[in-house]
């Protein structure tokens, strides 16, 4: 029987020590056809590029292992995966392992998940792993190993269509084990701190504390990663509010 | 009273046309700030500037309407507008009027999209108008008057909690009528065009042709748009999928 096709990118570059770990946690599942940006690329959410062309460099050939850069985003790296490198449909999409943790609205901002939705677009099984660390010598263990964990059900399972997952792994030597959770409802506030630049102009970075809504929701992503839990989300493309369509229809003109 | 104060950016740009044609369709409504990337941000979804810092440049001010460029993205300017700009909470934001529809999955990447979707996540109503047409030199009345229509009925009645709402018409000069709809399910196909450049190198060219999964759903919004219909679509932030909460509690461990 072939191997499972898996196709793997992420948001933090194809250096990025996340996307080594999951290359290697993910060697023994199937080939792998590994498609990354060129450099950081966080915040990226769903961005895709159409104004000027996109390049691809071939970095790594081996048994099971092809390694491409590329100058897009990660939502352009499964598309041009897909559509012009992979020999056949991917059973697997996996997006990470980000270098900090992509829990409640984060995933509307996050290259890693945009990636994920992509997969989730075009029927492909796919899920985004994030690690709640944004060092770059974060210890990826347990986020491997809980990423490996949902992957292998994923191969074997599938997913419903239009769903895909939201993993994050908190960064704790033992994780206590895995949650199915919902994405907390939260915002970012207090967002810029203004700087000058050295000819005295205004400059505004961005910056911002995370306001959690619902700190007591037990079945939210955001308290499962403060218990030390790895929080699984699943996550629709169907953006649709439908328990608001009733009340607009009187709008209907 | 006090006036309304409305919030307007797009993905187009400050100086397209579509932008415009929202300032002047929305200026009897309330006293409007305009925050606008200061070039095209088109498919750039709800990603954000965290990499380098963001600039800002007023370039007209006036009674009841201050335009500002930005240097950022669609999600940034509604960030900085409400961070560093506006004086009071604003009651509406505006984005649009986009060059060319954002039905469907187009709203996973679109940048007008993303900025209402920014609104919605902090609790102000939002609302994404796009016209069918890409064109620089489209005709937005349409567009205008519905955008208008449907912009009076939130600052009325308001939105639920969590929902901003997506309006795409339709270009043609006598539109039906405005009908409530769903997100079309789809996805984009053969998306790449490659090409090489002056020195022989391979690039890629993002294109691609729209797959239309329920053609017949006539409570969608391209199926609406496609039969002379306005299409408003209710999106929430929230994207959990619910139906699969349960189907994968037996993955917890």
């Amino acid at each position: 029987m072939q191997k499972p096709l898996i196709l793997i990118t992420n948001d933090d570059g194809v250096e990025a020590a996340g996307l080594r770990s999951l290359i290697e946690g993910a060697r023994s599942l199937g080939e792998l056809l590994v498609v990354a940006p060129d450099g950081a690329r966080s915040g990226m959410s769903s961005a895709i590029t159409s104004i000027h062309p996109i390049r691809l460099n071939k970095i790594r050939q081996e048994d099971d292992l092809t390694i491409y850069s590329c100058t897009g985003t990660p939502v352009d790296c499964v598309k041009l995966a897909l559509d012009q490198l992979a020999d056949r449909r991917p059973d697997l999409i996996l997006s990470g392992i980000n270098h900090g943790s992509n829990s409640a609205v984060c995933v509307i901002y996050s290259g890693t998940i945009g990636a994920a939705l992509e997969g989730c677009i075009v029927g492909i099984p796919s899920l985004g792993v994030s690690l709640d660390d944004h060092s770059p010598s974060a210890d990826f263990t347990e986020a491997v190993k809980y990423g490996r964990i949902v992957a292998e059900k994923v191969l074997r399972d599938g997913l419903p269509r239009g769903v895909c997952l939201n993993l994050n792994v908190p960064n704790i030597p033992d994780v206590k084990g895995l949650k199915v959770c919902s994405q907390t409802r939260g915002y970012w506030a207090k967002e810029f701190q203004s700087a000058q630049d050295p000819n005295g102009k205004d400059v505004y970075w961005l910056t911002g504390e995370f306001t959690n809504q619902e700190p007591e929701n037990v079945h939210s992503d955001e308290w499962a990663l403060s218990h030390g839990y790895a929080a699984l989300v699943p996550m629709q493309v169907d953006m649709t509010a439908y328990h608001a369509l009733d009340p607009l229809k009187k709008w209907e003109i």
